[in-house]
């Protein structure tokens, strides 16, 4: 088979450890020169395909691609640009088509979320009706953890065990302070419209009793007297009252209880500010002193706190991207199966790409307690894997060592494309 | 000497090492037993005195003990409680004594910051009053490093550490997302009247033109033109802007962006919000898209990710003031003295309470820009030192293993008293 060159992209909202997966890819192409001559990675995502902005990998030292696997977000920039169908947006089409033939490219792998597995499900269709030889492999990337098919999604391992070590350390900060002062203390954490890291949050509760004591779903219209009625209740029993809350928690006409008006590229409405609506609802109702963190970034980037678990599988989708690629399996993207509970065991395996795109995975109603206000055993069973091992990166002068490059752009071969 | 028991307490907004302290204090008390029977801590501060509640220390095991050396929190509890002056309140002073007395307590160890120094400051003029024998050390521990007469504060090392962490980190992220999403990026940290810990944000700018790009102190009025006029620039420049933003940043008429309109016990505004604010803000004004976050008390209980110089200087503290005490050194704050820069060498010192109770150190002129938007090389100088190492608390199951315990309280031996 001739040898061919092959592009990688990230794509959505980036995590502490995408870069792993980019390390994953770039170290199995470098293992297999007879298939993969070189190994372009898109500038911004599949913008760099469009723009023809392309990074060639080869220049990064083995040092500098084993750092990948500890650098969090984006080391060649993501992008939030969805691709429209093929009968929408022919030009965009036809210039990818233009760019990968004018450099050979035999390989697409693209690492993302729901709606970046959509992008690749279509460059495959694009091939195949254009029968231009093309592997298309997805990988998949969120810490939202809501892509079906897959046992969870890297990024969402790092983002649980940092939202339920923040938990647990700001419960306890509140618990030294409750007696003369804050009495109720909100964390908001991510998650449009998928609980899955606001529950994390619950791993923090150890004998099911303590802190963090409320946690609110986008999955569950949010009650309010209920709500009231359970931190009333916190408070006179623990003397103060720890509750996480989903950024996507919405009101009974099912508007988000922190919409702040805009958009973003893919048509989301840009959510922020549930913590302080919820915070100040209850001071108003119970007088409660009150505090409230938004983590909002650093939450995804905290590569210094990732899980290892989440560290390992995210490098071995890369890797087995590549492996699967070479092995012509077209169309899928890479998944993680959970081979086993106890002890926690995982492989990696595949699903057609067309399975994955543009579907959100809610949090199973399993994973709820009945009062819609906790997590269950089965949710802390789930996910207590996910969060373990620590794979601290390397520290410089008090603070880690990331990777960060100025890349050059390889020489254009084509006519400038405006976007 | 005869043998005198010893009171020990928590007072103020806790830290992530303010246990390390009475871990030295309880390891020091345990090394003198011919001076200091039995180590009693308050429950909750002062309010433990007053309300006599109080935790016989010796019921902990020294593993116990080691433990609060990488427990975040206050073990013991804290609290926000002022003691008005000896003529305003006589009623609790007495009732200070009558405690003091009934458990033979001889030495005051109180551990906080400004406000604490000077409760610590009136119980040493209360027992020199009435002739009571009690030898009162105070110990510092202020996230704010607001302490005059010490070289930095236990505490602030490690909110520092964690916040040019948080700062390098999210700005990796909004790199990465600049050219099809999020352009500006908001992180509001703590300190209501210093700008010490926005400005350990500078931190992550490595090279003089990276990320963070501004950093917005309360010791300067906001120019809301000129914030403007630099976002712009640097969003043209570099694709993106990051911005730290201290939660105390004020408006030319003097009033907080953010006020939030409750106060605390001590009297002082309860701030929040001024992330939002600002987003809002540059955002009708220059239309970008933008992300904020707001850290609140996850800054100041981040542990796992604590200064190791700080760690070592908090129990040094406890260690010492328990040393000085002995030797009868009364009425005295142990302080922080820099012996050298190049390599960083450090003492620990004293110095009368009278000097530093109620007085807020701010950022001092040398250490803002000159456009008053960033940190000069001496802040860059004065800081680094005070986030060097790292000391990673033990992890059982993917969480950091906290001590959390339920202590009994002594038997009361006085009648009971109303705050």
């Amino acid at each position: 088979m001739p040898k061919k060159n092959a592009f990688y992209a990230q794509s959505g909202g980036v995590t502490a450890v995408i870069n792993a997966s980019a390390c994953g890819v770039i170290e199995a192409s470098r293992q297999h020169p007879d298939a993969i001559a070189t190994l372009y990675a898109g500038k911004n995502g599949i913008i760099g395909a469009l723009t023809e902005e392309l990074i060639d990998t080869s220049t990064m030292s083995d040092e500098q691609v084993g750092m990948l696997k500890h650098t969090p977000a984006g080391a060649f920039g993501s992008c939030r640009y969805k691709l429209k169908s093929l009968e929408e947006n022919q030009r965009e089409y036809d210039r990818l088509l233009e760019v990968f033939t004018a450099h050979d490219i035999g390989y697409f792998f693209y690492n993302g979320g729901g709606d970046s597995q959509d992008t690749a499900h279509k460059v495959m269709q694009l091939s195949q009706r254009h029968n231009y030889p093309l592997t298309c492999i997805g990988i998949p990337k969120t810490i939202d953890n809501d892509l079906m098919h897959t046992d969870n999604c890297p990024g969402f391992g790092s983002v649980a065990k940092y939202v339920a070590i923040a938990t647990l350390e700001a419960s306890m900060d509140v618990a030294s302070m409750a007696a003369s002062s804050t009495k109720v203390f909100i964390l908001e954490v991510m998650g449009r419209h998928a609980g899955w890291i606001a529950a994390a949050g619950g791993l923090a509760q150890r004998d099911g009793h303590t802190a963090p004591h409320i946690i609110l779903f986008p999955e569950r219209v949010l009650n309010r007297q209920k709500l009231l009625d359970k931190v009333k209740e916190t408070v006179n029993t623990c003397g103060y009252c720890v509750i996480v809350a989903s950024e996507g928690i919405k009101n009974a006409d099912g508007s988000f209880l922190a919409a702040s008006g805009g958009k973003d590229a893919f048509g989301h409405t840009q959510l922020g500010g549930a913590a302080p609506s919820l915070a100040r609802m209850i001071h108003e109702a119970l007088g409660y002193k009150y505090h409230w963190a938004v983590a909002d970034y650093l939450q995804r980037s905290a590569r210094h706190i990732a899980s290892g678990t989440d560290v390992d599988q995210a490098y071995a989708l890369g890797k087995f991207a590549v492996e699967h690629a070479i092995a012509r399996h077209n169309g899928v993207m890479m998944t993680l199966e959970r081979e086993s509970q106890t002890p926690y065991l995982w492989r990696v395996g595949t699903t057609p790409l067309e399975n994955v795109a543009n579907i959100e995975k809610q949090l199973p109603d399993s994973f709820i307690s009945d009062d819609g206000m906790h997590i269950t055993p089965a949710c802390r069973e789930y996910m207590l894997p996910l969060i373990q091992g620590e794979t601290p990166p390397p520290y410089v002068d008090g603070l880690p060592q990331y990777l960060v490059m100025n890349f050059d752009l390889v020489p254009k071969k084509t006519a400038p494309f405006d976007l």
